[in-house]
């Protein structure tokens, strides 16, 4: 049934023609019975049917895989491209699988930027995994609605277990353990952990100091947080005026620094205002830097201040106890949050979020309507996750955290971390091996922040033209080559803005790549300053 | 490779031992290889191992279809049951997915409540299809990050087509549609949209009025509104006394009366406080009732009041002609939502929104860091869903809906959710036909709300003992018929109050259900009440 070679062509919008191997898909003979097509008396779960398409898309994403260093990383569409190619409005009669699985290939993969490329090396990746994508497909096949624990009991337990057994490879504190009086649960992203987090500790403090006190409360974060919190703030109704974002320099490693943090709050109480809530992160998105969480949780208790953790990307190799020590203090915060779509092998959405007070969560976030009312929840011996998260409905997102730990193992897991953060070490000793260059900031984890360097550029820029500002011109140099390295389509990077310097942002962890494909794209870099 | 038989015994938790065919997967063969298992050298994303697990998978999925009847419907297990079946933590080595899929199928299935299940008739279904699971799963296959117009064009574009095509469906007015200056967004659930769509219209109006007066605002809706307003309220930080419940009564048919709005809100205004947002209903959780759209927004206008109608469940149907006057006046409205993970066969989660001003969306959600910048974005020339929504990171959730929409085409869709509709009719009849219950609101769409009526109780319960409320003894008997019935596995169903009346709510859309499983479900209902 399957097995069949199969050529189909399709060209990218660089013209270059890629010969697309197709494997297993018997698209000829397929595509002639169109006419003959009709599904309207199959029922649209039909098992057979089901079965024959599920097996298709399967050969369809293997066989994506197999020939994903063909595409370029970067898509290089423009804008609106696709409105070209799709009709105006959606078909009056069904079309066959065949025919829309060729529209993907040639309408869709062109204006795909390849996550799962392993020439992928651009914000963080979304390291993915055969374990993890089962798990959502189990997930999506069951579509069960785990909002309250008789939904599906199975839903909310075993998130329950596999937040424990992450919550104990973290070596986290008892206190953050279902095991312990805590208890975590599956976010979908960072901006809903901190969210729901902001919104318990906004609601705990209201409830004492009275609701009309809202527009004192002050949230606080450093210049390199991420913009969920923000974000957060924002939906939380926090005055624009009380967001403080605390500036980090070079020499704190771009870290949150205590005595700033002490100094900002000690005057936001002088002025009359409440200190609420700080956003602490372990791993920031610009240059993977730390903010100290244990003097920073000296200071936040003092005044009675919630401290969130957001490790969103560097929380997962805190599960190798050589990272472990960067959330040391962690027994101090309120509630730690970490990605698991971001760099533990798991498919989009899964973010894990432990609080030690989940009846903060859930005084804030619970609702209890009579169509929903049932024994189990009445007899409060079950956990209903709809009162620990902003909405009602939630997929059944521990099967692929599940699957992900099983089908790796522990001792797997961190040594498949370990490796990206190897490539990453490779990739700064050939940076530091060519004195063009330089490294910024330090490396923590699996991403490598460098530029050309200030000399480099004065010795080959500056000499032709005359620059009213070398930092500028430095940092334009950067930006030039980073857009004709992406423009290339053969690897993809982004960038960061760290104390007015540009850096290029090389992060490991798309699960495809090898050491070649890291020398590879060292290579692509030389090349292309060579060319500009 | 595959198609083996093989036969895999387990046992539920009703110590029924049901026989369930595995089908396709050659357990005992790899069973016996797990000493020899190793995937320590194995990239977790090798294209051949995913293709062998990933067929495995869809094997199991399809087979649990098959014999998804076999399995009592309800979860039948006791809180915490599954704790006592898996181990205490992760495993430190990697375990085969044979091994896996074997847990699942002896400890996970026991604990799911089968919504897939042909036999599911309560809250309201996820119909589910092999279309929006394959979109699904090529949306977990390329797992593409789309926050950004850049960050993967074709999961933007795709997504602001398909948006435009079911909006063209629902004859909403152009300008909804991006071709009219609107725009849709599809949003994991209706909290978030509510949540978008709330915060747009306070952070409007707090622009005109000041922040200081956030304490002063009021939101509106009926008692019958679903609690995802309350709670996107709460988040929004709108003051607890200002969130307005009015009361609906038989009499309209729980729809929200123009006139009790009209009184409430001059009311509010009288006392110096500020009508911000209305939440209507088209098709109710209780009763599906449809609060009056058009007379709604007359109110509304007068005040300056943001609507957005909330067609979770409804919406749907308004794709067929006979259904759009249940959104008659929706060129009135602010928003409209509909969640196409309820009754448009896409699993969850996919709710769909759309704002005729996306730029008060992006006002009030928009963060614009320097590591997401990029040309496209700059160039304002594409769409960030990012600044549209709560998160930043998203799934490419449009493939599932433009998967749906072509694998069936809107003639097709048409005619299957008119299906559900003509089984919920039926049901109607065969309760009209027994004289021991009454249909105590009206049907509208595929959902029956009917009781054992007071006369039957009367003559029935009451003569035997003597009851200090009727009203009371009715519900009792009632909860108690659900209660027994849903014990028994054989179908589930739930409850709503409405008006003090306790109804046992029958919502066809299982996509597996046929005509024979509401007949069979009625069956049940009626030896039940014989039983009890």
């Amino acid at each position: 049934m399957f097995r069949h070679q199969h050529n189909l062509q399709f060209s990218n919008p660089l013209n270059v023609v890629f010969a697309f191997q197709m494997g297993s898909l018997e698209f000829e003979h397929e595509l002639n019975d169109i006419s003959s097509f009709d599904n309207q008396s199959l029922n649209p779960l039909d098992p057979e049917e089901f079965r024959r398409q599920g097996h298709m898309m399967i050969d369809f994403l293997a066989d994506y895989y197999h020939n994903i260093e063909n595409f370029p990383v970067l898509s290089q569409v423009e804008p609106n491209y696709l409105r070209k190619c799709l009709p105006e409005s959606a078909p009056h009669n069904p079309e066959p699988i065949e025919k829309i699985l060729q529209d993907v290939q040639n309408h869709i993969m062109p204006g795909i930027t390849h996550w799962q490329s392993p020439n992928f090396f651009a914000y963080f990746s979304a390291t993915c995994s055969t374990a993890g994508f089962l798990g959502e497909m189990l997930s999506s096949g069951l579509n069960v609605v785990g909002f309250s624990w008789i939904s599906s009991p199975a839903a909310t337990e075993l998130e329950s277990i596999v937040m424990d057994w992450l919550g104990e490879m973290l070596n986290l504190p008892k206190s953050f353990l279902f095991s312990g009086n805590g208890g975590g649960v599956i976010q979908g992203t960072t901006c809903e952990a901190i969210l729901c987090t902001l919104i318990a500790a906004r609601d705990e403090m209201l409830k004492k100091i009275g609701r009309d006190k809202i527009g004192q409360l002050v949230v606080y974060a450093s210049d390199q947080t991420h913009s969920a919190h923000q974000k957060a703030a924002q939906i939380a109704g926090i005055h624009p005026e009380n967001f403080r974002v605390i500036r980090t320099t070079k020499e704190t490693l771009f870290g949150l620094s205590p005595e700033m943090m002490k100094l900002t709050v000690k005057f936001d109480v002088q002025a009359g205002l409440i200190p609420l809530f700080l956003c602490a992160t372990v791993g920031t998105t610009s240059t993977t830097a730390v903010d100290p969480i244990r003097p920073l949780c000296d200071v936040a208790k003092e005044y009675g201040i919630w401290v969130h953790v957001d490790a969103a990307y560097a929380g997962s190799a805190c599960v190798c106890p050589e990272f472990r020590h960067f959330i040391d203090g962690v027994e101090g915060v309120n509630s730690f949050s970490l990605n698991a779509h971001k760099w533990f092998f798991t498919p989009l959405d899964c973010c894990c979020l432990w609080v030690k007070d989940s009846g903060a969560l859930t005084r804030s976030l619970s609702t209890n309507p009579e169509f929903l009312r049932n024994k189990a929840s009445d007899s409060r011996q079950v956990v209903d996750y709809k009162d620990w998260q902003i909405t009602l409905s939630r997929r059944f997102r521990a099967l692929k955290l599940w699957l992900v730990l099983r089908s790796h193992g522990v001792a797997n897991l961190r040594s498949l971390l370990r490796t990206h953060v190897e490539m990453a070490k490779l990739f700064e000793q050939l940076v530091y091996g060519d004195s063009r260059f330089e490294i910024p900031v330090p490396r923590n984890f699996a991403m490598v922040c460098f530029r050309v360097s200030p000399e480099a550029v004065a010795e080959k820029v500056l000499k032709k033209k005359v620059a009213t500002d070398e930092e500028e011109s430095v940092n334009q140099l950067n930006e030039k080559l980073l857009e004709s390295i992406n423009a290339s389509g053969r690897i993809y990077m982004t960038h960061a803005v760290v104390d007015g310097v540009f850096v290029i942002r090389f992060a490991v962890g798309a699960t495809l790549t090898e050491e070649r494909h890291v020398r590879m794209a060292w290579q692509v870099v030389q090349e292309h300053l060579d060319k500009i």
